[in-house]
């Protein structure tokens, strides 16, 4: 496993190395949403997947890959990468370095390794059976959440509250009611501040397979606990997900959603 | 004005010398703020502005200064210099690197100069009579806002939905149904990605002196525009302001809002 972190840390190098030249420059953006919605798709989305894809089968080509832009490939296989290549394409297209390029390990169908990458800061967080680190210029730096035994003393975040829709959306006001603090606009990047031990709570809806698959062994190596809204295990079908830095958290959460 | 926009940079990197050592550590927050609601201030926050005053006395002791932190100081002078060692005090609490050092100087009552440094990317955005950069480590960069004839096609930012209340909120609603992108969480980095131009529109209220004056400038000699929710300069007491990257962009957005 240990030589699967580190694959997983050079794949990080990669998609950094191919996405971070599109940043804040014009690309073309295709809108592959119905006419009238807007899901921004950059071009560096699909050179980061073409290039992760190349050195996954290049390296384990017995592996799966299931990725954002280029479908399924082998999913059923004891091994399966997850690809997000740039989690986060309306900060990418805002100039926000909050996008993040987002990597997971699926053994046997769970999620055992989770990479996020910002290539223009220069930060991986990286989760995996060896603990939960951010590597940066400076090297490697052991990452833990912190303590929070109280929902009033917690910070809360989601990427906008228009992601949830009907009493999705009561069951976030419910908790940005009882948190210190809400905050927004943060995608992947919010669950590696959880794992670093800045954010508490991180709720979310309708996500894919690949917006969470990286940052659930993220989080649950720094000693962080990451469900769906029944407390479960999330599923590909539902995309409603929670993470808690205190596990102390997850049960006074979970209260107030409506699953 | 070459020697004051100089010692504005050196200014910045004095606000990021002192305020960095303390981002993602725990400091004492001090809530100074109405007992339920939360407004987060860090001992970074009152260092820094200690440091900024410090350097600004012992160079240009004639000159004002207003600061967040410890208030006026022959605020009628003929230069002042205006602080908010760290905006988006909540981001930086969250560990999320889009807070800023924001210094401005006035003359005669107008914002001429203003510099927002973010200190843990390493990045200092600068406006003034020389004109608008990205200062890295890697040089000096001149920034432009872009071209954007129509609202449809417009990225606009707040900090926070919930900054708006009553009809201010109306108003921002109006808006966000007309422009392709919102996006929340910017904080004075906003402004700083307008001026770079990748963000077109930017409204916020309840804004103190301090937060707008640093901006202001700096979306100005980007090519940007800078006014109140009446098209006039911003003022002190009313706490409302619109920043346009094309200055077509302007009057539709005004006709949006309710002053």
């Amino acid at each position: 496993m240990i030589d699967l972190e580190a694959f997983a840390l050079e794949l990080a190098k990669v998609a950094a190395e191919v996405s971070l030249p599109y940043f804040r420059t014009d690309v073309s953006e295709i809108n592959k949403a119905e006419p009238g919605s807007f899901d921004p798709v950059t071009e560096a989305d699909r050179a980061a997947e073409r290039a992760l894809r190349a050195a996954i089968s290049a390296r384990y080509p017995e592996h799966g890959i299931i990725g954002e832009e280029y479908g399924e490939e082998n999913p059923d296989a004891e091994y399966v990468w997850i690809l997000d290549p740039i989690d986060g394409t309306r900060a990418f297209i805002s100039g926000l370095p909050l996008w993040t390029n987002l990597i997971s390990l699926r053994h046997q169908g769970v999620p055992v390794i989770g990479v996020a990458g910002q290539p223009y800061i220069g930060e991986i967080f990286i989760g995996g059976p060896s603990g939960a680190y951010l590597v940066t210029r400076e090297g490697k730096t052991p990452i833990r959440t912190r303590k929070c035994a109280s929902l009033s003393q917690a910070v809360a975040a989601t990427t906008d509250p228009d992601i949830f829709r009907g009493e999705d959306r009561d069951s976030w006001d419910r908790l940005k009611a009882q948190v210190r603090m809400a905050r927004y606009g943060c995608d992947g990047y919010a669950y590696a501040m959880l794992a670093a031990g800045r954010i508490d709570v991180v709720l979310e809806s309708e996500l894919k397979v690949w917006d969470w698959s990286a940052v659930l062994p993220l989080v649950k190596a720094a000693g962080g606990d990451f469900t769906g809204w029944d407390g479960q295990m999330p599923t590909a079908q539902d995309g409603r997900v929670l993470a808690v830095g205190d596990e102390a958290l997850r049960d006074p959460v979970l209260a107030l959603l409506k699953f």
